[in-house]
């Protein structure tokens, strides 16, 4: 069930032709050696892809390979164009496949390149491309892999409410703080405004400390000093809410073989139906 | 108890008014329909009003804005102090509600309008409005939004001790290395005095870093180098404290009463001699 | 035991004379209501002595208040030395006050004035007189305040052995990683030489970042990327050495009745000498 | 076993020669006293070194010594010539020791200094002659301590795998940041290019925050407080991760025999039916 939310092509059927079903076995497994294959080609041409991305933004290096590296990118892209074009030919429900996120994803690899001829701008959400890289989990056969991803989300989602509420006090104590120092040191620089205020508070609570924005004046620095205080103590907060997450699902390890409930590793008896565990 | 601590107005009665008592049920509570509506549109109006006091002190804004931000400045204070005023009528033990932190919270979000309006410094006290955010935990009946917050703070408060003994220590550490970097450092920029050197010791203890003061002698840069070790190393000592309160705090805390082991809070039987709770 | 290493005083013994007597016990005891209010006028005075000293470096303030500081000054140095006096007098083994850690402080915050008058730059010194401020552990009988230090120390001090491991580890990398900036970066600024290099990538590896000496070439900036994500992740050991101690301290709580070993709160019988428990 | 891997001359056997058998034992050994001295002349000249090679690069001082820097370290590299000789000479199987982790460490802090005679900029290699510190866990008989650096990197190795998966995520979200601040931001000097827009992305989310390149425009700074709560938050997941671990190799130690419960190292009894552990 929770493999279904992670690899969504797996309730995606081939259809009836021979050789697109060989197709579709390449393409959307990798138990087989031409499906291992085609996912490290398809690994290798993402990673090139987002290189030439970047270093086309590099002036001194897109000056001399210009056009290589617009080439590559039209290869590499129509590459994906048929790649993507194969999916669709060779799965039947056509429309599990194409709204799934991995296929949403797939379309917005392809549309920055075309895009991009007629409005250049557009061409950098090429990087989005990069996003495929999630396919890792699929090739290597690295279900474990994918258990871990899955138990970092969970850790975090699981404490979610708690970082909430830490949250909403978080920003609570940054605006105020950000109207103080606005207050305080408003011929400064940096806070010339409270959302500029606010950006500085950030830096600081945050402990990023960019130095673009500095307190000048006697109470700005007191003030500074409580808010740094604040943000070096509070950044074990969360910290703690996730560690004591990781800690309660480390520990509950044995499932009740009658209720599938998660107990402590010393249980003897069930904490939920109360079956006797023998050991 | 505990719950009495947050939430204030469960000790208030209603007028007997059958209609300030709908009133007082639409503004207290928000389990009808219009207490909902009434609870979110409240919520509405907060965060609209503290956008507008943000963006008012931005002045490439503000000059295109500026009366548009005060009409709905005056507009949101007037509904607030309506509310206020239907809050004091509705209420039979008024000065309960009055002098309740939630109550003087909802003051403090009025009276800094109407003495801006004489003193325009004071405007920026409106800010406080925001505080009424926390009005936000009501809404939703998020009950147990409110225990989580409850438990941060009563993780940080247990272990409040340790981090006052943590912070005295911190305090005659920074305030020595501030002296000595004073001494070492004595022309630069940055430690004219030892008030000034311990701004610098704590920007550089905290991890933030600012670099708007920094060694230029080469024992003062060796000195810096022990301050910063020692920050990254002690940051692990709030973290531990915290930590440990909140493993603590979700470990022991629901004893078996035949066997007295510890289970967790959603055990049904004790996972030692088997024996069921009553709940 | 151990209260003796916290509390040398413990071991002290008044003179044989009434009067003496009564000042040892109020100097040396705050069970008293004359030894709490000396205590705290202690208490006052080491404060208002650190901040005159610090104040003093103020250029601004010391013109208008120079005089003011320098009598504060004296004054309370006066009554540190009459108090030492005292406490010399008063105590029968002055050997055993003399040569304890307090005794020495006591000292300590003394000297300093009087050779300040003769060498000016050693009036620096008298900030340790700040150092006296741990003598606040014993006002307010904060007996379990000093457990707690005792507990972040012992925490420390018992995860020392890892803590030099991961130490001997950083400093070998920082070096290299200072050698290696050298050579990569060798004509920028903050680079010139080998000891620059390793200040530089200290503020780096403890994400302090003051900005003083920052990578130029694309080399340096990527090494730069390496040892951030090297220092942002492994801020994750020393929490980890310390927070597991904290954890283990916090969790044997439970004393055998017969041989006093620290058992888990849910152990039946003793891991050491198998005494069973009665709970 | 697992010491085999830390300690690899442990399967060096003596030449059949008196003499080298003698000087076998005290090169690879250190319970003897020659030993003992030889292994602590050794740390002496290796840190002398590593000063030496620090100090030549600084002009200041260089100037003064460089002669005696120069004979300095003419002197330590024959020393350690004929040290690496003897250790050859008198090692049975010699290929064991010149191909085991410590014998190329051997050579790689003798070969810079030749080879720096001809190509003066190799000389800087020299520095990795500072690896042969992590010979200092052999001296002192410090068997406890190499099992804690071994804790520390078993700890880091088995959560290895839930580290990846962090990366992975991590640079994904790097370069997608990068590129939309190098989109937004893009005339400012700091993101002139994605991989310059990444460098910013990565000094931020450690929350080293240098200030050599921060946003400008209203967009970038919002986009950078996210990145900062973000690197903020995210701080937590490895030490989650990493704490996790630790606890479990703390706590998981040694299951009871009869009842299988786990039971603290140090236990005697089993803590749960007082079974005594054969130790």
């Amino acid at each position: 069930m929770e493999t279904h939310r992670i690899r969504p092509e797996h309730n995606l059927v081939p259809v009836n032709n021979k050789f697109l079903k060989k197709i579709f076995r390449i393409i959307y497994y990798s138990d087989t050696p031409g499906g291992k294959i085609f996912d490290i080609i398809l690994l290798i041409l993402i990673v090139i892809s987002t290189m030439v991305i970047m270093l086309e933004t590099v002036p001194a290096i897109d000056i001399l390979y210009h056009r290589v590296f617009f080439y590559t990118e039209a290869a590499i892209t129509t590459i994906f164009t048929i790649e993507y074009l194969l999916r669709i030919l060779s799965v039947k429900n056509k429309e599990d496949y194409i709204l799934s996120p991995l296929g949403l994803l797939d379309v917005l690899s392809l549309v920055p390149f075309y895009l991009g001829m007629v409005y250049p701008d557009l061409h950098y959400f090429m990087i989005f491309r990069m996003l495929r890289l999630l396919r890792i989990f699929r090739i290597f056969n690295l279900a474990d892999y994918m258990n871990d991803g899955h138990y970092i989300v969970s850790a975090l989602k699981e404490s979610s409410r708690k970082i909430y509420v830490f949250l909403l006090f978080m920003i609570i104590f940054i605006t105020i703080i950000g109207a103080a120092m606005h207050v305080v040191e408003g011929g400064s620089e940096g806070f010339t405004s409270i959302p500029q205020s606010i950006y500085w508070a950030v830096v600081t609570i945050t402990t990023v400390g960019y130095g673009d924005a500095t307190p000048s004046t006697a109470i700005g620095k007191f003030l500074s000093i409580l808010v740094m205080l604040a943000g070096y103590s509070i950044i074990a907060v969360p910290t703690g809410i996730v560690t004591a997450r990781f800690r309660e699902q480390a520990r509950s390890c044995k499932a009740c073989p009658r209720c599938q409930t998660d107990n402590d590793l010393d249980a003897v008896y069930c904490k939920k139906c109360g079956e006797k565990f023998v050991s």
